[in-house]
């Protein structure tokens, strides 16, 4: 097909969701760089099913899949594959979403957005009330593990115009979030929109 | 307090869930040895808040929590603080718990005892029904990471007699598996006996 692919802007310090229908491709751009994204994914048919990050790990046999693994859903089946990564290749599969607990053990009075919130935001468009908030795929995080067995929290590398693409292999909604956090040293630089752009 | 610590045994390929009071301390250990445990937790006042591998990683800012660390719940708040741990120290908080779907794919027909069903077996007796199968810490069981990014699964070294000691921070259920893989390699020798001792 040669249709155009579509971008869908995710504003700083929002989130968005989008059904997405297996066979196409999505993929996550830093639009000015600098700027990390919560991913998660549901199954259209039972939400219920989950991109699920243990389950990931227990099928790629890797702490974060390799190109050409799939991130995997919580019965196992594949959801997303990863196709292209131009960015420096930071990116975390081991933190939870931020919250607004988290924001209040930070010190925070009063509101602050979060990804968990994002998310439960962006879903209550396509009508899905989460069980949970699933751990999420942590796009151009910078949080490596070390040899010591503890994880360091670093500005993210990626630049203006970094591209994460993957394959969808199920119809489902993905639903990105554009990490509101600037109390952990995770953002380069300002806060910043990322973008969704979806190719048949 | 002088009360004799409560061994509960959790006999091969089985699971057992109970409740734990905080303040009280609550040890597994690998009767036989070789032996991996799922080990799960729910709040005993609202089942929906769980113990949470990547809000644990969060808090810790460790791939696996370090002694006098705690494992954190969905809402960010400790729930089990770990006191001591005699075995080699390998123990696994990346992979999902294995399921009916795992076991079909590695080739079984017909059931197959899994980690995910004796959780929700044992929480019955609970009156839990769990929203999703979260993701369990997984003691004894030796899966390092490596400076690939890639995952090993190398049989147990736990040694008959080995505990891993933790601390109840809050009121809950706890529940282990003995884990009934055969395929994986994780398991040495024979699937034997786990038991959970309870003391105040």
């Amino acid at each position: 097909m040669t249709a155009v692919p579509t971008t869908h802007v995710v504003p700083a310090r929002t989130g968005l969701a989008l059904t997405v229908s297996a066979g196409q491709r999505v993929a996550i751009v830093d639009v000015d760089g600098g700027q990390v994204g919560d991913l998660f994914a549901f199954s259209s048919v039972d939400p219920r099913e989950y991109l699920s990050a243990s389950h990931t790990r227990a099928f790629t046999s890797r702490v974060f899949p390799a190109i050409g693994q799939s991130f995997m859903s919580s019965q196992r089946r594949p959801m997303l594959r990863v196709l292209e990564d131009t960015s420096p290749g930071y990116h975390d599969l081991l933190v939870a979403a931020c919250d607004a607990v988290r924001y209040r053990q930070l010190g925070v009075a009063g509101w602050h957005a979060s990804c968990a919130d994002n998310l439960t935001a962006a879903l209550t468009a396509h009508s899905i009330t989460p069980s949970h908030i699933p751990q999420p795929f942590n796009v151009f995080m910078r949080t490596p593990g070390t040899l010591d067995g503890s994880i360091v929290w670093l500005p993210a590398q990626s630049r203006a115009g970094d591209r994460f693409e993957m394959l969808a292999e199920m119809d489902m909604v993905v639903a990105l979030s554009a990490c509101p956090s600037d109390l952990a040293g995770i953002n380069a630089g300002e806060l910043s929109d990322l973008a969704l752009v979806v190719s048949d």
